[in-house]
């Protein structure tokens, strides 16, 4: 029964007490649907982790609320990360928490009500404390007008100062902004107004002015001048403007050939038509991504598969030092 | 068999020849799950206009690819709705099409390595011209360093300017940033570099520069003078900057009671913790959304929901004027 | 800028007041996403009315306690659909509908514990009398005992029977049962046991057989005589049973092109892996559908699309006899 | 700032290379969303298995062709779980596997009508050899006829015959009738027609008649007898089946409180209606569950949360033996 199509024999997962997220994943190779997936996004991972390329990761999504705060740290200390674009939101919570304040275990079966009575704000399944954000607001409005000079900046600018900020008021927390700072690991936030860190900025006598497009320019450079790797957790304005970084190259005649690597994790379906949902393939007709990339999409709640991944992936590369690190 | 739990007997639909969208909704207000909520949300629609209220209209996703330009437009020159947030995608697309240059009937299922060989990018089931896209940016990019003035603008100020160069380019098409600015509609783009907007000024030899801040400033004074109606299609930056713009007046410790009448045509559930997809009743612990707003979620692709509720609205107002108009 | 791959532009819809269905389907056919394919649905089940064949609809979710019935009742009076294959779930709250027995609204914000205690039954947003329910298991039971022969019943024989006595106990409601009963509409259901069909017969003295394996037999044959049309409301069983008619077919090695025209207006994604979300593309390469069938996907909740969709179809139907009727 | 709603801070996962898939699901105990689900549904599991209670598996979707076969005999095998419901294809394909035919590695991104011509038939990434479909439905036919009394069985006697059949066929290869046969688990199947082992008995001379009833009965007495946790690997029959053996107990009025622990894994939303995506909130109104049941449902691919979760228990159970056993 000799046929083209019929190569690989799937091999069911075999579940072994003490197993590691690594073996799981091994596991899941020869499996199928998102299991699969998952299993292929650790291995595009760890292998791109071998080459000089620069990996970016977009982060949407609520991530930081959702406690990856510490996950995303890690990323980064592990060179398993380069370059972070992410909403305002994981920025702003992140700073929060570094600077002290947690986020709370909460429920979605809960009177809403009662929490606007009690100043209490619900992220799903998840409180905060509404005077805290009221006050860390107060906080950075008066740093930002204290401290800043009067000139724009462009995000990644603002995000490395306010990273230094969060490390300074921070009791030992380690944040996505103050080891990004400290690392040197540029943070982009394209859509910084819509957020806490807008509100904060909305407040101030001054008003901060932010370089945006100086923001679109350099992250098209940075892709145009090295290989890279794509990772979306989520969708939304992360992944957009890291994918827009090679139309822009495209549009100026860079000669540049899309991103090598990529995967995502995301709960949108392409079927709704969103950029948050679209494939990768459909990134290809675009330029964003290479023709020959190794890819794999993970539709999946990033709240499980990052943390699988990450784990898998910090498992494989133990020891292992990044290309000309 | 009395029960405080069985008041209303639902009514099953009934389907006939000719029946209009107004109908079908009236039909579906007996029946139940996301058709019922469909349903809700025209009646809530038309309901708001009968107040003295300001409907914000959050656009996301890739609404004008898929051919909803002129509903919005509609939308506007009707008086359903009083000010615009979108993506940057969006207001792209519509000043393309509304320039001269329409989007194509593609399909998902194409070789994107011979889209990308022809130029062709394509949004899930729609096509594009890269070219025309790329001369566009070229155009856009050259107006704003002849025209826009050695200032920061807001991007209300921006698209306004915007608005009134597509208009005059276009050859009898109405756009949704021509007739906005024709009608003096503000319109807000949180995230505008994430676009082909920010690609277009990325180019140019003198950079523009957004007043971010102050379209956060805008927003916040906007909603706190007058009672507001929000839609939200799709999630994204646009729901939230419609959102935050409460949260801001909490935090200016201004006396606001949130979003009294609120509809949201969405495809992201709130199990995903995500702002696109988390719902009213958690806007209420945040203060986004009066405590005893009338709302309604439909969890229904926009590219179905919204032209039949619009279509359902808009037979029930025939002949009405807005108040106040 | 000729180019194969951009014949024929989108064309954007226009909404105005008093639109019918009908109207609104057509103006999505030159828009994109789920909107064109609602649009595409409604097109192929008019032109396959014109044909002489037979039209398949699986019914499954829970589409008579949403509202449902009266349509599907109209799809049998009005000739748009000629066999019907449904969970019994569907059937049974069909039968204690047109024996004079509501559903009602509800919400799913509510105690649920309260319900249990008031003995409310709770689908999503809509309640149920649990009294109403066990006393008809209880008659259904009885019925069966007392008027069924001593011998295996094909599921349809059974709902016909099970209509007939629907009708007896109607005042004036016509269900879909005793609706198909009366036009000889053959009802199939798979899995009749499990649902309160199974439970009012599980109480029984006397044990009723069904001939489960008389249904495969049936259906198949029926798909073998005539070429047809399929339409999936919902996946689950109906949706399998009916597309296994063809796999029946290949095995027995009779002659079979696959279902001709198909439509499915259902939730759940292809990327699940799963029957209830799998493509017309999967089942081609089952044989369960022709190779150049005309078909359509609609990703939409089903008590929004179906109403639209037999609007539009029944509108565009109007004063047409369907071929050799 | 004490407040009763911030009692327990949300505790950040902490990401290590070697880390175990009970280690990273402790991690995210303290995070949230579906993470917090998943870690949650392992915890409930194992608590359970300390309790001498009975665990029933409602498996849907298709497992096995997903390569979670040996899953499934591993939870059998560790005393995981105790009764299986499932989906007719699931055992089926189980059987073929078992026999010696595996799964192939597939795409979804293929021309069907070469799988078509090349008799491959496609599930949704994985392949299979539709000569070998037809091949054993032919010899489970043969089987049937030769070995099966003139009686109706239950798909309870029938599956453990088919269990012991694919034992004997089988060369080393472990399947779950093989091994639920060998180790006396009860394995139900309430759509068994509706899937290849209809197709393959509907070919035979002698009709085989399921007694389907009588698997109504027999699950509702094995609920009515012991306490019981349910899992549910995606919805459809198996949910409803195991769901529907309480509303069985409460129609004949049997003292019966609900089952007491219960997990889901599933893709399907609440806000759809549908009996796949229904909360366990809405089971506590039918009785279904019991009031105080410990309960998680996992918005996720069941193949990735199967696995993780499956892995978890195991390793937190090595070594335990299950109550009375």
């Amino acid at each position: 029964m000799e046929n083209r199509f019929l190569k690989s024999p799937t091999s069911p997962i075999e579940i072994v007490a003490g197993m590691t997220c690594s073996e799981l994943l091994e596991g899941l190779e020869g499996c199928s649907f998102q299991g699969r997936q998952l299993a292929r996004a650790a291995k595009i991972w760890t292998e791109a982790l071998d080459r000089d390329i620069r990996v970016w990761l977009g982060l949407a999504g609520a991530m930081v609320p959702a406690g990856m705060r510490k996950l995303v740290v890690a990323l980064m200390k592990h060179g398993m990360i380069d370059i972070l674009v992410s909403t305002g939101a994981n920025l702003y919570h992140d700073y929060v928490e570094t600077v002290g304040f947690p986020h709370y275990i909460g429920s979605p079966h809960v009177d809403d009500r009662e929490l606007r009575e009690a100043k209490i704000d619900r992220i799903y399944d998840t409180f905060a404390d509404e005077r805290v954000f009221i006050e860390q607001d107060h906080l950075i409005g008066a740093w930002a007008v204290e401290t800043l000079e009067e000139r724009p900046y462009t995000t990644r600018e603002f995000l490395k100062l306010l990273g230094e900020e969060a490390a300074r008021h921070s009791k030992g927390e380690e944040g996505i902004l103050s080891t990004a700072a400290a690392l040197d690991i540029p943070v982009f936030c394209p859509a910084i107004g819509d957020s806490s860190i807008g509100i904060a900025l909305a407040e101030t006598e001054r008003k901060v002015l932010f370089d945006l497009i100086g923001d679109v320019e350099e992250t098209a450079r940075l892709a145009a001048e090295k290989a890279s790797m794509v990772i979306y957790v989520g969708g939304g304005t992360p992944k957009n403007f890291i994918q827009q970084t090679e139309v822009t190259n495209i549009v100026r005649n860079r000669n540049v050939r899309g991103h090598e690597y990529a995967i995502q994790l995301v709960v949108a379906a392409p079927q709704w038509g969103g950029l948050s949902g679209c494939t990768f393939e459909e990134a290809v007709s675009w330029g964003k991504i290479a023709e020959d990339s190794q890819n794999a999409t993970v539709l999946c709640d990033a709240t499980i598969a990052l943390p699988v991944v990450a784990a898998a992936v910090m498992t494989r590369r133990e020891g292992k030092k990044r290309h000309g690190m």
